[in-house]
């Protein structure tokens, strides 16, 4: 692979040889070529190919190998100690890499027992970094590498870099003195993010967090463009079919539906939208899309998506209705929109036809076509671009700085967004890429417009 | 016409017989077919042809309709007096009309010596309204018709309805004890709306004013979807050029300048954009649209369209660099963003060529095509569509009723945005013409997501 | 104006002076500035203004322009004597004064007793052209302005350009001799082609003659580009109606339809299509468009384009379900697409609401918006860029050429297409306008693909 | 898998249990459930899984199937007896079996020697047909094959249905008089098509011939529509690259050029053209894509894709020059566009990272990333649609059928299109696919047009 999120389909393929290895990597001694051994991983022996994985990642995150170059003088992190929990893929082993060029120490898991891409965990451990993950864990080894992050000889942790708050809270239960004395946190899923908030409104947030969740850039880029390309990915993968001509059902016409409909009427499907929201409704119907209700569509239609958050969106009742051969799959945050519990009752024959892929057969024979069990099409389905995720880990190092330089009294037992300031810089960061050119304001008219040279540009809540 | 709002190209045809009324309106005797009399307009006899327009534009206004229908038992505006000040023209009397038929009594000037359409007037006033306006009032005719409005036998105004400030400012000055009684200014323009917030921050708004000018669905509709359409109806009335292949510089990546682009690229432009924010510069690229300085492109484009909000966008020295032919025009929300003044220099020679188009000439032949001097193309060459309007005087009549029946204590003495459910309800009132069906939340849904059935759907920041 | 064809709307303004001249131009002196008074027009004195207007339009039509350049020092038209049947505009002069150039002795008269603009004309007289034409002729005089073009004192035409086969018809008919010592005919009208391909099959027509109406070019030009944009600018410029959720039914999905459609799917609308071929059916189909049956949609849709080229398209009875407001207009070939004849019932009241717009109101009060009565919306209410005409009259020029040049038998008593080759030398002379540059082929790839490197790079059918 | 045509992808993960089968398939015994024993393939065991296959493609290809019922009275395939050779897959299967149902006899063989489906040949042979084919042939069974299908007890073929033309040479060469008694050839490919021209040109067919690979429908659904999807799917899977602000170079604006550029606009990569062909380059313009050569872009270039049709479009001069990370594809009908040959230098070093992508390895480090080493990206990184088959299969029959029943005479010793007529049939065939509904000529109309009623709706030489 050149470059690819973790994602069930994905790691699959790259990981056959490690069932071969049965002994648990806690009963294996870890050491590396330079005789380290604060680390443990599957296999030091994948090394190799990890590091040139990461060499290619690093190809494709220029914002971050850029923040390496500039910030390397002055090192903005020293003297910060970081404990990551995040997916182990080549693309968060460029995010470590650069924290430690910038001066921090890391300590580092994954924080879910299948996404951690061993290779690269190995080279990362070859490279001295002190890792505790791989592919695969138990239960039991899973909260086992959280500890070995938290603590071990020496070892003062001050900033917390968390995906989906499993961390963050082991230290607040356990080491309350440690959590007490640290520079902040910083957390990027929805999950983590509510967990904050609902521990800032009980008071039990001593320390401020930074949501880098809802940064306009990275929304943008996790919601709108990321569906907008993975959508067609993941329905082509799965189904082979055909968009020209289809008649879609995008439910919710949020980003992420934004993103699809576009993607889908580029390629000349006809698309229908569903919406509670009038305003959301309106800008289809100005888009050029039928906003309709589900049982109006709901027997014609050849392909159904869930975008909404909602839970139940697609009810057995419509899927009893929906014609045969019709595909059902969600693009949505979780796996409530589809309710696939109602497609497991005695009448129904479900027949796995391809990883993925379920037909569900009715007793008259009709098939709906059930893509990822009703999970997450894009990371089912598809791949997560590294352009995605250098826009997010480069968000998360930004915040990691500005919370740990922060002036006293900056941010208190909070959760905030990163400042729209920082938010800008991440998106210009990347415009290389695109050969894209910013222009300056000159002094008079930054003046006139009442803004500073350098940004903000806009408001905080601008997010157009 | 069907439906147009003011733009000086259009009223100058419907209004060329006004000319010969050389007596001014005020000294001429005003009386309507029952014999009222208490209102100063150009000419009671263009009464019918006013009325026809008033008509046609109630087909393409149905929220406003649909209110005067829905409101109509409880009539939520009795007991309400508003002055108003506002363009002129069928819509505006659509909304002067659903205001009376919802209770309220109403006295109305015009916002500007130029926007009377004086047929509508007409029409108004011989159904009983007090209308002081007419099209090409001297300056003093202006401030005379405000205080008509303000002051009368019997009339304790106790709402505002403005556009651009100059009446609220009016009754600060000089009627401070009516001023102080009143219920709320409701305010549209984005001159107005920073005077209101001028005066919040200096203590002198001692009633609450809602800024309907940010709504959401008002701000779609003026920014993204009515320039989307002006911006091509604007250039080809006044050119004729055609779009396919043409390289299009817009100068800002906002709402206006994606409408811009969006159309553009619809009919086969090449389009260029430059911008100072980094992230309205990727969403740039995100859209496949080349990001530059202006210098890259000054020599090679095609045509220049300015809507950054900016001053100075385009300059003397830019123009001097432009290739011959080549057309620049303004979309932004003042005329200073292209520098014209330079362009009054001795050596360029200037030929009007058509009503809003000037060709400036280099002494070497080269000639710029200028259209509306700089000042606004979608309001000097294009028309604003009913519907656009219709959810503006709809957003106002909402915003009239939230601020004259809220609960004492829930507005102080501040600017509000108008609320999000409100918002959303001015949405909802306008699918009916799509065609549109709105979904609802079962019970269970809206506790899933911790929504009320009846909305608002999404957070106040929420504007994507 | 910059540039515009013919159009009762646009040459209605400039001309309004000309109403003055009550005395036919037949029967006043006529003299230019050199004492020069071989031709009839309106008014000698508006030839500045005329000039200036072909001035303008040379600047847009780059291709005959480069063709003077290119052409000149051989004078491939040096002894062609050219009789010109064609509109008179700023842009037909461009091609006049390019065949005069190119070596070519001219008479010219106009196609049509409207389509005449009096200042080109006289600019055109003024500098020693023998034009016989003006807007606003009787029956008698246009065929009286034939006549003069074809008999002159020692004027032998041997070449006719012509624009409806009127004048070829009027040579065939009385002029026998002449018609038979003619080197050949280039007709540009679907009507004229068609007279000359019924001429050719009864074996009448004893000159080769080609028909640059079905050029590929040209083609692309007239109908997919053209139509694109002069659907928005007609019914935008007669109804200031919103593009954006309207929904649309377009009659045929042929280049028209297919131009039409994909400018309404740019600016939001929802577009459906009728069709007859299964193969126009499927291309709607995969470009996102439902294909429906008129009856399907007549009662929903916000407008109705006929664009079949097809007669009753639109019946009284189809008309009679449309709902209020509806517009209804044409943008295929001639206006019989529209059943307008059996709305001139009594029961119907006619009303002419501006320039080329009629309400037709039923007796409940519906109306339903007729534009142009039926004719051509491009035509009426729009207008044809000169870029468009560039690509008709450079055609023209060089199928001239072609014809005037032959060698002895390549052309027979048959009506031909204008060869690929210079087909494609039309197009090439265009590329410079969008700054395109063509690569070339190497010998090696040329001989591979068995072409010349100078083209034809296609086969004769090749027209996607 | 749902459904998909041949590609060394797809096709290598069904069949990887085949390896095993080390004998050949020739020497080992044949005979399915019911003794039947007139065929050669791989494994009968494998049926079922074949029969599945075959059952979901059925549901894929409505039009034949249609087909099926629709001719089913009159069997207008009886007598005929058919030899076929195509890729053996789902897809083709049901074409088989629906010309036996139409009343034909086949034997069939695979025309490549490693696109054969072995599991449909197994269902296909235990359904009672003489297949003989299977995956991973050595040429001389190839040729074997191609013999039993020719000649077998009792067999006397009269129409032959080929792709590639191996088959109908064969039978030209060894059974001249089989060939001269025979009713017809169809042939599907551009090669075979090519070699059926030459054999007209020197007088070698005897018989009539049918290209259908020029069949309107067929080329559009190969070309525009099918490239359409498969470049984005192509790309995807092998390089998991975001299309967004991407700059793309496609060489070649036919319809798979235009195909490939409507897609990546879509998505917002910014796209760049390369045209010999000054009508195509013109298009391009029109379409807002710029038109360049080259060198122009070679440096800044994301991604190069060619589908000119033309060899060495991309030299090793224009590899040395692409940035690090460029991506080079092929589009077009084979594989010489890309002079892959030059990149096997000793200086370059070859890295294969995945199936199909390989990266060249500069001395300097600079990677190109090349897929499927030059050939086709659409057949061997992407699926070919079963909509696209059931275009190309249902030609196929509709042809055999017009040969096999056309009266004495309608076809000479020559190769033919397929008749306007039929071609639009297939096109109406699809129509249900999208509940589409085609429009019906009045007898008015038809009379008007001069057409009738029931097609052809065009001239042979429409095919925009």
């Amino acid at each position: 692979t050149l470059s690819r999120e973790f994602s069930t389909t994905s790691t699959a393929s790259y990981s056959s040889s490690d069932e071969e290895d049965d002994i648990s990597p806690r009963e294996r001694p870890q050491v590396n070529s330079k005789g380290f051994t604060d680390f443990c991983i599957r296999n030091i022996k994948h090394a190799d190919f990890g590091r040139r994985e990461i060499e290619i990642a690093e190809q494709e995150m220029p914002a971050l190998m850029d923040l390496r170059k500039r910030a390397q003088g002055d090192k903005p992190l020293n003297g910060a100690k970081v404990v990551g929990c995040t997916h182990i893929s080549a693309q968060s082993a460029v995010l470590i890499e650069t924290l430690s060029q910038l001066g921090a120490k890391v300590r580092w898991c994954c924080c879910n027992i299948y996404s951690t891409q061993n290779e690269v965990a190995a080279a990362l451990a070859e490279a001295g970094y002190s890792i505790f993950a791989w592919k695969g864990q138990e239960e039991e080894d899973f909260w086992w590498c959280i500890e070995k992050c938290i603590t071990a000889d020496g070892w003062h942790p001050n900033m917390i870099l968390d995906d989906g708050g499993d961390l963050t809270h082991s230290i607040i239960k356990k080491y309350q003195t440690i959590f007490r004395g640290m520079k902040g946190i910083v957390e990027e899923s929805v999950t983590g993010v509510h967990r904050l908030y609902q521990l800032a409104k009980t008071g039990k947030l001593s320390i401020p967090a930074m949501n880098v969740n809802d940064s306009v850039t990275k929304q943008k880029f996790d919601n709108l463009y990321s569906c907008r390309e993975s959508v067609l990915d993941g329905l082509k993968r799965t189904t082979d079919i055909m968009f020209g001509g289809k008649q879609v059902v995008v439910c919710g016409y949020g980003e992420v539906g934004k993103g699809c409909c576009s993607a889908l009427k580029g390629l000349g499907s006809v698309v229908y939208v569903t919406e509670i929201d009038p305003i959301c409704a309106l800008q289809a119907c100005m888009d050029g899309i039928r906003v309709v209700r589900f049982h109006e569509v709901v027997k014609t239609a050849d392909i159904f998506i869930t975008c909404s958050g909602n839970k139940n969106v697609i009810t057995r009742d419509s899927l009893d209705k929906m014609k045969n051969g019709a595909i059902v799959c969600n693009m949505g945050h979780s796996n409530t929109e589809i309710d696939v519990a109602s497609l497991k009752t005695n009448d129904l024959t479900w027949e796995k036809v391809r990883s993925q892929v379920d037909h569900v057969i009715w007793p008259d024979g009709k098939r709906i076509v059930l893509l990822a069990e009703g999970r997450l099409l894009n990371l089912s389905c598809s791949t997560v671009p590294s352009f995605v995720l250098s826009i997010t880990h480069c968000t998360q190092a930004l915040a990691l700085i500005e919370l740990f330089n922060a002036p006293e009294g900056r941010y208190k037992q909070d959760v905030y967004l990163l400042p729209k300031k920082m938010d800008e810089y991440v998106a210009s960061l990347h415009l290389a890429t695109f050969d894209a050119h910013l222009t300056e304001l000159t002094d008079d008219q930054a003046k006139y417009l009442g803004l500073n040279k350098s940004g903000p540009f806009k408001p905080n809540y601008y997010r157009y």
